[in-house]
């Protein structure tokens, strides 16, 4: 895909606006589009062609991406608004918004029928890594479409080609469950420690580097025994996501039995525990109720 | 503590033998001993005092360095053996066995009524990290005679004073309670990427620099996928030290959730899955035993 490819970039909120800026920085043509309109035009500035339809920013497009809310907002755009009709033959769909697996392998096949290849490529690394440019990009699909692609992740962030149709989906869902359950064995490492007598701040920089040691221990560790719980991820979506996995693995026949706790504990902290819209290091508080204790 | 300290060193064994010659190198005094004499015999090449009981080499000794298997042992050498009382009134004890936290609280007692100083210095980083001196040390014990001992505890590795006497060993337990469970979800996410036709070394490079990732992901994530399971840290010895944490945990009156369910699984993959000298990211296989899939 050259730097001259025209690109419809469909979704240019909090995640996609500076991801649609980088495409325009690194030279690609732009046609931006946005539900709410208000939120695409500040692009113009940068050099896109701003679009008051989706399908006037699809058509004549080589590369539809699409970064938008869930798998039914990626469905009703594609094949209600039939914008998927009005690409071009040959035209290459990149969702990079983060939907269940099945949805993404149900949309590849349904453009396969129309002539238009799919990606699935959601991401993680948050408005930070969208800004920086270093977003982890997950993808899956063809091959030969990922090769095609990779000038245009390249500018987005760092791109890995996990498998088929789905797998990128499945790779952020991993990513999601791994983050949930650390989460949780952060909550009870940090607890343990300050509950008998130790300091958990130098606890955390002793542990550092060695096996135990995450991003998580030290960012959330720390947001827990100091009670920060500003989000961040909210718990919220962290039930949402944890809950994905647990559809997708049901659809494998797999009993996660880790992935199950920590999730249905994440519930109980969003609807007993008015935890929602705190951060998902908010387990701890959840822990700390299991155990009869207030927060301080 | 100066490089003239006269340093006994109690148990030279895989992990005790290179932290010996370490402060050996770095211009210390050592009089070794360890129970098998034929493990203290090569250190005298590297300039230390071989001695034949243990009464022998701490008398005189400034510091005694103990690195031996559990905590009984440390008391039969403190108490039965009655070396303490060999020891010289100010002399300090550093105790480098994973033992638990409520023994080396005990003994701190009991030494200081023989007026002899005690931290607890538990390591993690292996042999590897004895050999090159990259151990990490979580120290418990007294701030003062923490700062005399950082000389000694550079000579072997990066040391971090945690808290009062026993808070090294929770740091300890904490760390084994956080990778067990680390662990635990690896295996999902690599099960569940894996069936749901991901590659997974594609994946874990997806996941690489993003919240997600741990120094388990990679190389454990790695084993379990490419099934190698030989020890590195058996699984028997996992299911040790998360014993030991909820011990630690019941006397603290703390229920700790995937600690508990995570314990428990490491004791079905040793007592009835044959995984006991299995490297413990072998949880995979009782992963796979729960939902009926036979290892590849």
């Amino acid at each position: 895909m050259s730097d001259q490819a025209q690109i419809a970039f469909l979704g240019t909120g909090l995640m996609g606006g500076p991801m649609a800026r980088n495409l325009l920085k690194a030279g690609f043509q732009v046609r931006a589009w946005n539900r709410t309109a208000e939120k695409a035009a500040p692009l113009a500035a940068d050099g896109a062609v701003i679009c008051q339809t989706a399908a006037e920013a699809v058509s004549g497009a080589d590369v539809i991406i699409l970064m938008v809310s869930d798998g039914p907002t990626v469905h009703q755009l594609l094949f209600e608004q039939e914008i998927a009709r009005a690409m071009s033959t040959g035209a290459l769909v990149i969702d990079m918004s983060s939907i269940k697996a099945k949805e993404a392998r149900a949309h590849a096949s349904q453009l396969a029928a129309l002539g238009v290849a799919h990606l699935d490529a959601p991401v993680s690394g948050g408005t930070k890594g969208a800004e920086a440019a270093s977003l982890s990009i997950m993808v899956g699909g063809e091959a030969s479409d990922f090769a095609a692609a990779e000038p245009i992740f390249a500018a987005m962030g760092r791109a890995v080609h996990v498998g088929p149709a789905g797998a990128g989906q499945l790779s952020k869902l991993a990513n999601q469950a791994i983050v949930g359950v650390t989460i949780g064995i952060v909550a009870e490492a940090m607890l343990f420690v300050e509950k008998g007598g130790a300091d958990p701040a130098a606890v955390r920089q002793a542990l550092s580097g060695g096996f135990a040691d995450s991003t998580i221990l030290q960012q959330h560790g720390t947001r827990m025994t100091t009670g920060d719980f500003v989000p961040g991820g909210p718990a919220k979506f962290q039930v949402k996501d944890m809950s994905n996995v647990l559809d997708e693995a049901a659809d494998l026949a797999l009993d996660l039995p880790l992935t199950h706790i920590v999730r249905d504990r994440f519930s109980r902290l969003v609807s007993e525990l008015e935890g929602g819209d705190k951060d998902h290091s908010a387990l701890y508080l959840e822990l700390l109720d299991r155990n009869g204790l207030a927060s301080q």
